[in-house]
């Protein structure tokens, strides 16, 4: 039988390339620098190709960061018993990526994007960070219910207690990012959420 | 007697004029369609008096925010003796002020230079952050004193566990920054301080 060419599939392969053109080149060159021209080259497709999909250099970088977590949709935190040791390995996890020069330039680069932009900004608590809260949450409320966590405390809160500072530290450089104020932070924010 | 133009008095008109202009225009047009060409008009000098003393745009905005807050370098927090109240009093403004529209634009810009910029950010922990964050951990070495936060709490963490969820919160557009807010947050970590 004669193989028919696949639209759907040629289609999905071009969006793939492109998103991955655009992580490699905000990685190398920074988002100041990246323009839609150099996506389009580096995945060999046509300008065109691109705008018929996203409406700015900023959607396309969101999205191929999107693309990277999508596999981690749905996601459970370790759940050992002991919710200290489990958020220790969680946040130590957590800082070592933002210290990870690798993450550094693309990372900030989404960030300076969703500070500016609360559309950005709303789709990106809508698919990321609202989902990998939940999760999160689901954790804490195992830890409640093992009566580690008080009853009443507020999971947002908590969340907030435990991953601006990182965020910030990271975002503005004022501090190192070890696994010591990993620590430091989960004994806190614990005996903040103490029953 | 003759009056004799002063240079260093008419200098520091023309540094004062180009500093509010910055400030207005940035809060006027956005950081993104400001210029030195705007900025120079606003403030009737020409651009190279402007580039005579700042490298950039982002220089003269940053300092134009400097400016602002320089009769508050050496301000000392509340000290009624009672550390909740005082923090809730202290937490309560910095909410107001983070909610407040008219800081919105010009405070979003200065941090988008400080996110994209090492040097900057260095500068604005040397002159700014860093003389506020010591007024802010007198106040809590206060309370160690009298016994109201343990004497071995890491006070640099105990300030990021406070103001790192609001400026989050803030940043990303991700809650409400409300009165109750500010007070929740200092119970929080007022537990996770306490002796």
């Amino acid at each position: 039988m004669h193989k028919k060419p696949d639209p759907a599939r040629r289609s999905e392969r071009s969006r793939q390339a492109i998103l991955q053109a655009a992580r490699e080149l905000v990685t190398e060159v920074g988002y100041a620098k990246l323009s839609i021209e150099a996506i389009a080259a580096r995945a060999g497709v046509g300008k065109q190709t691109i705008y018929r999909w996203w409406r700015s250099k900023g959607a396309v970088v969101f999205d191929s960061f999107l693309a990277l977590s999508e596999d981690t949709q749905g996601m459970a935190l370790p759940d050992t018993g002991d919710i200290e040791a489990d958020l220790k390995t969680v946040m130590r996890a957590t800082v070592a990526e933002f210290a990870d020069p690798a993450f550094e330039a693309p990372i900030r680069a989404l960030n300076m994007e969703i500070v500016a932009d609360p559309e950005l900004a709303a789709q990106y608590r809508d698919k990321l960070a609202g989902p990998v809260d939940e999760a999160k949450k689901e954790r804490l409320r195992s830890a409640q219910r093992a009566g580690q966590i008080a009853e009443d405390a507020d999971l947002d809160l908590a969340l907030e207690l435990l991953y601006a500072p990182v965020y910030q530290r990271w975002l503005l450089r004022t501090g190192p990012l070890t696994p010591e104020y990993a620590d430091a932070l989960v004994d806190a924010v614990l005996r903040a959420l103490r029953p």
